[in-house]
């Protein structure tokens, strides 16, 4: 399972039951929580979110309605007695924030925290079967997007045939790694006659919030999903512009650009009760899009 | 109107769609907030308080269940484009921890926002037709207490009498503070034949977060109506001790030594689903007792 989903989606000022912005991802057993504003916690409750399985927070920038939970989701974690060690990745500043809260509560976390800032693009997790990137955005502080990528998947042994070959099972990690057999007569049983690929490994990027930049389509180029914020419908583009947020046809054309399969907006502006128009104006240029709506889940 | 509404009557977690401590007082056109867990603008909006009349918010002490939804609050005030000044009153510590999440966001707020540092017991408002006064709880850091007093109101003209006296209308304000009225021939008209008394002024005391300190009880002597958090059951009360909370017995024993007229219980712990056994315990020892359930209002 690679999916995302949605705790919050509305931007600055909670409305209409939405909420600022967060989103976990979950890669088979792992959770990823991107952003985490005011109230996350909670929606965790209300999603049935197992909490304990988020070993990795990524915070996209320091405006409030990105964060304002997380000091509330860290102390919740070591009232709950956690044990394993969490890490988060963001803007610098962050630290002292939470030093600050933590200490004027005379609190001692229970768990290791491991703050790590962010200070330039590139791989910020690398493990054995996913990474996590981050590439900047352009907003009106310094703002990160994110990616997450399954990495490529070993072969599968054809167990419809692999019992016509007399290969030893010893072999068979490489076989999945692509490699020939070579018998001890010296001939090639060719790695495609006896193994098939694996699903193709998929990835997902979470731009967060920016202003219409037209080199994310570079950084996020081919990534199966793409989160976009879209705060405003395309006839606000100029008050996108002069807020640094971008509008459901921008979003559509950085999707575009980049050869993504499918698109997610969020990010709504509070001005905006109904939503449907959202959906409409970006499909005009991206067919394959869908809006964040918050409790659901998005199979990347 | 005086009364209080409650948006949030859990301890540290959130649980069973219970939120952390806040507080709202009406009194006539005023609102004043007692503390701002995560979460209180929501709830202002699920509970439709009009949070532009708000202009004075106490926080009783920094534990994060008691203020983590602050900056929120005070930063979707600004994005609301509010005019009017606020006064937060809260322990001194407060003061840098905004100021960095501010700074972190490059946000000045449009409005003036006074902070005033508690330093001691005493009077933190004095305003013409109330004031707002601290005192000290004991807990594991830091806690204050507060008080809100209706000033004692004038007396009232008795319209079904005054005509019979020839007393002009320009001592009437005199009249309504209690004094008598002397005729020209130097006759003395009592106050009380022409003056009926008005309602007495009421009071309502919010008592933080403590564990059991029978101080508390001189300190909120004879209010209308005594908030006390109850944490715990009775049969908790080590545990209560240990962790500076109280139980309900507790609670209503300082109620019934401060020989005020009504009890309110909060601060629930997250391990209590259902919450009438709090009620049974209390009424126990006080009779006139409630409990403050989210999104109910009491009259003091």
């Amino acid at each position: 399972m690679f999916g995302v989903t949605i705790l919050g989606n509305n931007s600055a000022i909670p409305a209409f039951d939405r909420h600022p912005t967060a989103q976990v991802v979950t890669l088979n057993d792992q959770l990823f929580l991107f952003d985490c504003g005011e109230g996350t916690q909670m929606q965790f409750s209300a999603y049935k979110i197992r909490r304990s399985r988020i070993n990795h927070i990524f915070i996209s920038h320091l405006h409030g309605d990105h964060y304002f939970g997380l000091i509330g989701l860290i102390t919740s974690f070591s009232l709950l007695s956690r044990t394993q060690d969490l890490h988060l990745y963001a803007p610098a500043g962050l630290e002292q924030i939470l030093k600050l809260q933590l200490e004027a509560a005379s609190t001692t976390l229970c768990y290791q925290l491991h703050f790590h800032p962010i200070t330039s693009e590139g791989i910020l997790v690398d493990e054995k079967k996913f990474s996590v990137e981050c590439f900047a955005t352009r907003h009106r502080i310094e703002c990160w997007g994110f990616i997450v990528r399954e990495k490529k998947k070993p072969r599968k042994i054809n167990k419809d045939v692999i019992n016509q070959y007399d290969i030893p099972a010893a072999f068979y990690d490489r076989l999945k790694e692509g490699e020939d057999y070579i018998t001890k007569e010296g001939n090639i049983i060719r790695n495609e006659a006896v193994t098939v690929p694996s699903k193709a490994a998929k990835s997902y990027a979470f731009a967060a919030d920016t202003v219409y930049f037209e080199e994310i389509a570079d950084k996020v180029k081919g990534v199966t999903m793409l989160y976009h914020e879209s705060t405003y419908l395309k006839d606000q583009v100029d008050r996108a512009a002069d807020r640094f947020h971008s509008t459901t046809v921008q979003a559509a054309a950085i999707a575009s650009k980049a050869g993504v399969e499918k698109l997610l907006l969020g990010h709504f502006s509070s001005k905006y009760e109904v939503l449907d128009e959202f959906l409409a104006e970006a499909k005009e240029i991206f067919s394959n899009t869908q809006l964040a709506i918050e409790g659901c889940t998005y199979r990347i």
